[in-house]
């Protein structure tokens, strides 16, 4: 199995905390969304990595790493992604917040 | 139901992002000091609120908002935390990351 830990360089480095419920609505045109909007992430400049966990209630905790701000922002900004966000607020999310964080210290434990 | 979300006071304020994997052993002991933990990280001073989901396969991720570092270092120093923290690296976890982060831009959305 791929780790599902983000293994990030020295800090500063910054973070994008997206924790989100899912309404239940139109489950499986968020999942094609979802993986849609995966593959386009991924490739953005100064994208680092990420971790993502949902439970059964639906509700979910993504963090997005990002080298700059700068990244952030370009990806807000993103055309594909703005028809996601739009989505996501008309049908998929009964709520959502967005924290926009700079990483100053990081520590890890393995077995 | 209780929100799962934490609704933040205007930034700046203070992040601890903790994503884990728990390894299956000794379960009922983990419950059980997560419970204490819980109890007692919530009344710290500083500390503003918290959001948490794991999923079936034990990945979870718990981000604990605080206001000021100083908050998170004196938690950090907790006799009882220090304790969970031991166990935690010899049996409950697998494997963990801790990243303290300042939050400098939030938005929400509520249906």
């Amino acid at each position: 199995m791929t780790s599902r830990f983000f293994n990030a360089p020295e800090p500063p480095y910054y973070a994008v905390i997206f924790s989100s419920l899912l309404s239940g609505e139109d489950a499986d045109g968020y999942d094609a969304m979802h993986n849609h909007i995966y593959e386009i992430a991924v490739t953005q400049p100064g994208y680092l990595g990420l971790e993502t966990t949902r439970d059964e209630e639906g509700f979910g905790i993504t963090v997005v790493y990002y080298d700059s701000p700068q990244a952030i922002e370009n990806w807000g900004k993103n055309s594909d992604h703005k028809v996601a966000q739009n989505k996501g607020r008309e049908s998929w999310y009964q709520g959502y917040r967005i924290r926009i964080a700079k990483v100053e210290r990081e520590s890890s434990f393995d077995r």
